[in-house]
């Protein structure tokens, strides 16, 4: 398998460490000590703590749209400084660096090729390695020292039992009846569900129901939906999501994270 | 008319996307996909939503900044999807990329020459054109693009029909009373007023009256305002703003964006 | 005494102005404008309004972690536009560009060899100077200037009398009780205490007492607290921390920054 040489100098990182801290900034100051031309891009830094699903979600919406050779810095840590292990998963196109706890899920379901690492070789961690900021002390120099062009045989040997954590699936219920749930609220109130395209009715009618209400429009653009109720669309991340028009969908339906919807066809 | 360059590749970006999602870390991606030199400058992502007027006070805050050459992209883009027109605005020392929905309208009002055209050229955008996500389906791709050299008219045709939303404008009631009110409150909680410091008596006495609330110290710096009540001051923006030293003037007077200002003058 | 040429181009941007306004964009502007091949970093802009020393941790926490060279701009700034001195303060390995408001405080606690000098050389700011925001007409420029190459002594004369901000340190009430305090919450909700590991004994039992909630088990990392109720840890500040693991020790104690903390030791 061909991988991608690092020396774009790309990468990105993604985080649930906000931005009250200066947790990402120390970061960024260890990979430029170690390679001056690094390129840093932020993807998102407010991660819902801990949760290594939405990290997965942030991650899989964004990087297919960086350049051929960006290394993707992922730290959604909830169990660091315990066995968990850190990785390096390379595709023929990119990099990714993090725990080995599931957050890399949605890459190993939508790459064809790629080869994970457990990364071992000391020699390139922040010394001390701390057992509270592996970001820094691991992740960060990890990517930098493969961003000056090291190869990712480098940094450990192959590994074949990584984590998955699979994404709760639309479960059917009876005939023309599957129960999915909102994976994500965005900026916007819009509820990103884990229906995809696929789930709705090529032709003929469906009804989401969320909190009781009905939506049972399938539109194109959020304008399209203008004064005219609860529409369905599907948005950027590829899943259908439920909008409201120049308003919240989350705070109409009272609807969050984990909120059931019903999706019923004919 | 001459037109700047956009080779010095500096891109900034100013959005309503807030930073929960990563929707600005999936136009930079889009950008260095084309660009791979091109660097990017955050100005604002938390225009409040969907609002054109708040992104052109961001804008015109910050644009005259920087350097010559700069392309400035923004997206706050309530109208996605629907009929409203990509344009790309070229004055002679900088580049403005967005939607035709009047967020640059403040550009137009401030810049003494300038051209506005159409951008119709879909070759440069990134297929295919989602309905809901233009900031990366097509402004991203041709600030990238316009980054690399290439000329505006290559992007579309020239328009005069360009959307503009006139700022709101202090309204004279009566002899020596006029009506304003809050653009903006800032992070600190100046409110900052419609109001230019030429409304001002040049001599004599003037009061801003907010919620009851009478202002009658014109001070140079928040810091003179020291345990003196609300101050007025010509705040960063070129704006009267009304501060209280060290605490939030919006707080305290329970005062917000919309807020009726009235100016007495003698 | 020898002192690192800026000439990395490195520039860090700590503040206290939020990502809301364009404040911090604009001071990017700024810089860009007058050395365009500066390379800018962002720490953290979400410090406490007007704090200090929330400042000063924030600071002491990340710029040990940049390459030597490196320009560090902090604006925290609550006396701007008063008499206090806009200063530039030159270490072996880097330069701080701010306010004398004791916002460097910990570098001069931590660094062995600097120098501070009073920027007065009024030829690198931006003209005319606001009263209202430094970070923009003053420290920005400056930062930029001093990254093209230039000495500090252009900057402005050596001065002895800066200002020292002491933090607050554990106090000894009796023996074996000392009374400390929570300094600043992180996002995970960990409290950051003003105990060094020094404070806690080598051997021998501890107390530390936070609300009535007494915290006995020094742990190495957050994983290990798993379940077990509130633990002690010495967190990447350096600073004895109060966590709760994958939960927020400050929503469960109900503490906050300046909370008090008694050590009790045998």
């Amino acid at each position: 398998m061909t991988m991608p040489s690092g020396l774009t100098g790309l990468i990105t990182l993604t985080t649930d460490f906000g931005l009250h801290d200066p947790f990402v900034g120390i970061m960024k100051g260890v990979i430029l000590s170690i390679n001056p031309e690094a390129r840093l891009v932020d993807v998102a830094h407010q991660v819902k703590s801990f949760d290594v699903v939405d990290g997965a979600l942030a991650l899989i919406q964004s990087y297919p749209y960086f350049p051929s050779g960006t290394i993707h810095v992922v730290v959604v840590d909830p169990g660091v400084g315990s066995e968990r292990r850190p990785i390096l998963v390379a595709t023929p196109t990119c990099h990714f660096v993090g725990p080995d706890n599931g957050v890399f899920s949605l890459v190993y379901e939508r790459e064809r090729a790629f080869e994970v690492r457990h990364v071992t070789v000391e020699r390139y961690f922040l010394k001390p390695v701390s057992q509270t900021f592996h970001g820094r002390d691991i992740f960060a120099p990890v990517a930098a020292w493969l961003s000056t062009g090291l190869a990712p045989e480098t940094f450990g040997g192959l590994i074949t039992d990584y984590v998955q954590v699979p994404l709760m699936k639309p479960e059917r219920i009876s005939a023309g009846v599957t129960r999915g749930e909102v994976l994500r609220v965005d900026k916007f109130g819009n509820l990103i569900t884990n229906f995809s395209p696929a789930h709705l009715p090529q032709q003929g009618r469906f009804r989401l129901v969320v909190k009781g209400y009905r939506v049972t429009r399938l539109v194109s653009s959020y304008a399209e939906g203008r004064g005219n109720g609860m529409v369905a669309i599907v948005g950027s991340t590829g899943f259908v999501e439920i909008a409201a028009c120049q308003a919240s969908a989350a705070e109409v339906l009272g609807a969050g994270k984990g909120t059931e919807i019903i999706l019923e066809t004919e």
